[in-house]
């Protein structure tokens, strides 16, 4: 069943609001077994509004439409799709029950124009908003389901899992089922490359790429009604790419390589500790996103500036003078140091040039050492990024993970994906 | 002139991916005074796309697309769009050699896909990739302007603002000139009812805000043909706005709040170090996000651990027993210690507790204490933020930059915006 999305708010347009609402609802389709094919987003505007209508109805078999149902004057998204199914419009006694019901829980005062948010098409359904004011409209009409739903997400997301979806869910035959395999320390066209045979021929399953900063995620979808039929037809294509990518495919559950770093070291009571330079805490933050961490992170320092390199690493006077820096013997000093100031099993240290300034032709920007110790060994890692401040220093944490995870590995023979 | 926005891309149907691509142009062009009319997304499928573009080339005078235009089999968007106006393809010898020297640069593996990147259709500008490997495209037929951009947020940015927007900015005659303030430590309704009087009766300049997180967002905006006539408008409202707001407004340019508080210690010479627990090594990460910073960061610490908090910064063992990690009085031990430990104008520490565990009756999720120590004296806040874990530690940032930057207009009685 073809899915299309219509998004209404001048305030997308202007891109004064990063429109989420489209990715939630297209998420969640997909996830069910529905082809979103096209996403549209217009300002409060009734003509434009019913030409994009017009399009959508005849070519899609859904249509959820979200914004413009507010008290405000220019929220026309109701009448507008009312007027193109000729429906007229009647207040609905229910919803002006809730809409008092929350005013006054609220202590608001409601404004007469409130009422207008309570007009529903002749022949729909109002479909009740379980956090805020304005009702979402269902149609059945011309072999046509649409949905109306309110802009803001909270108000949206309510409405589209509580309403939309357990509809939507019931008239649904096939099955859908998708496996995932984040790929590490390989690029995108490696990645293909490594399983064009597979992508030049997929069918059922299909099978695509996607790029990430620092990964790619590898994801196989077979459509089907038998469930044990479409597992099975996974299971061959899965034991491919897991036979092809091995060590390089880091979760099967679309965690993020922090996440998946995080969860190893507690599975098996390793502790870490870092020092950065040029990520400037990046790493740290990462580490602290995942709940329960302090078991296994023991200690960050942000060692910016040479001086703190000096005063809480130990880092000697005469390397930084020497080599600089940005060189390995810092790196290794740096990790080796923290590796004995903290006590931790293991220890990374990173630094680098993020830039833009900095760089000299020796030492560009981009040019990262990475230093990771482990209970016996340790190694110094050169890396040379690429894009602006924010992205090199994304890119190092990220390369400073699969290292980690590697060290990680290298200790702990059993393997398991997490 | 009317902009339309068309992003292919099968990931973003899917919801595997946030499209910020759009966000970002929309942005831009509305600054400028162009109005985008449309945004569209669909997914790699030349029918669809064909149909799409024709569609936008009747009704829009400039057309941006992004995405598919890399090595992979369903990157199709050039070869759409050329067949659309009937142009052949060549391969452009330029593009051939930049995309060598970008290989070579970072040691990549060059597969032959990669060259199919360098076809550029006749008739057509190749725009230079500064960040990455596929050129950009733009062609100028029929009276529509077109400009093919890449699908990786950070490529297409590059070539919108060193390309696209230069070439665009020499065709409009409508001036249109924002003001932006931006708030902090004040909830949005608190905000819009400071104003109430000016956003009910706004029409030219008109007037909006946005809640962002920690912050809000006012912007005033006026349309017209004379500058001068335009910033006289906009004075008598900036000027309103300055007197209601005072010092909670942290910058007219839209700068982030930690980017306001680094230049706030660059052009003072003054010198900061952060001690971390529960926003661990975010704060320092936010920091170091500017160039040049090394300057003012001196050190920064994650000390997550208890063990962290003895040993790199003194913490007495007693207090942490008796009043526990998270307290006012291990908050003010970690900031003062840290500040001589570190020699720094100014320290700050934070601990609290993130979630979703280790919350209690009277101490619950959520319960934060933000320490910071000027010249002369120190002040410790008790803050209670709600939301997930993510949520807890980027409010307490925020807020910690709001104290930053309090105690340095302390120090310094001289307040400019940034």
């Amino acid at each position: 069943m073809n899915c299309e999305i219509i998004c209404i708010g001048t305030e997308l347009l202007t891109g004064d609001t990063l429109n989420t609402n489209v990715n939630y609802i297209s998420k969640h389709l997909s996830k069910n077994g529905f082809s979103v094919l096209y996403q549209t987003t217009i300002g409060d505007n009734p003509e434009r509004l019913q030409q994009c209508f017009k399009i959508a109805a005849g070519r899609s078999d859904i249509v959820i439409l979200t914004g413009g149902l507010g008290p405000t004057q220019d929220d026309l998204t109701k009448e507008t799709i009312a007027d193109f199914f000729s429906m007229p419009m009647k207040r609905n006694e229910k919803q002006v029950r809730n809409m008092k019901n929350h005013f006054d829980r609220y202590n608001y005062v409601m404004t007469d124009n409130n009422f207008r948010q309570c007009d529903i098409p002749v022949g729909a359904k109002a479909i009740d908003n379980t956090r805020g004011t304005a009702p979402g409209i269902h149609i059945e009409k011309e072999g046509l389901s649409v949905f109306l739903l309110p802009g803001p997400p909270s108000e949206m997301s309510a409405m589209f899992d509580l309403y939309v979806m357990p509809i939507l869910k019931n008239r649904i035959d096939q099955l859908v089922i998708s496996r995932y395999f984040n790929v590490c320390d390989l690029g995108e066209s490696m990645v293909e490359d490594t399983i064009m045979d597979l992508v030049s021929h997929q069918n059922n399953p299909t099978i695509a790429t996607y790029a990430k900063l620092g990964e790619v995620l590898i994801r196989i979808t077979a459509n089907g009604k038998d469930a044990k039929q479409l597992n099975e037809r996974l299971d061959q294509y899965e034991s491919v790419i897991l036979k092809r990518f091995g060590d390089h495919i880091f979760t099967k559950s679309q965690r993020s390589l922090n996440q998946v770093v995080g969860k190893m070291l507690l599975d098996r009571h390793l502790t870490l500790a870092s020092a950065e330079s040029c990520t400037g805490g990046l790493i740290a933050s990462k580490l602290t996103e995942i709940a329960g961490i302090s078991d296994a992170f023991k200690m960050g320092l942000v060692t910016y500036s040479n001086e703190a390199k000096e005063k809480m690493l130990h880092v000697n006077k005469m390397t930084l003078e020497k080599k600089g820096a940005v060189s390995s013997e810092t790196a290794r000093e740096m990790c080796e140091h923290l590796k004995s100031i903290s006590g931790c099993d293991l220890a990374v240290s990173v630094t680098g040039i993020a830039g833009p300034d900095g760089g000299t032709p020796k030492k560009p920007v981009g040019l990262v050492y990475i230093g990771v110790c482990g209970k016996n060994e340790c190694y110094i890692e050169k890396c040379r990024f690429n894009g602006n401040r924010q992205t090199i220093q994304q890119k190092a944490a990220q390369k400073t993970f699969v290292l980690i995870r590697k060290m990680i590995l290298d200790i702990s023979e059993n393997h398991k994906y997490n």
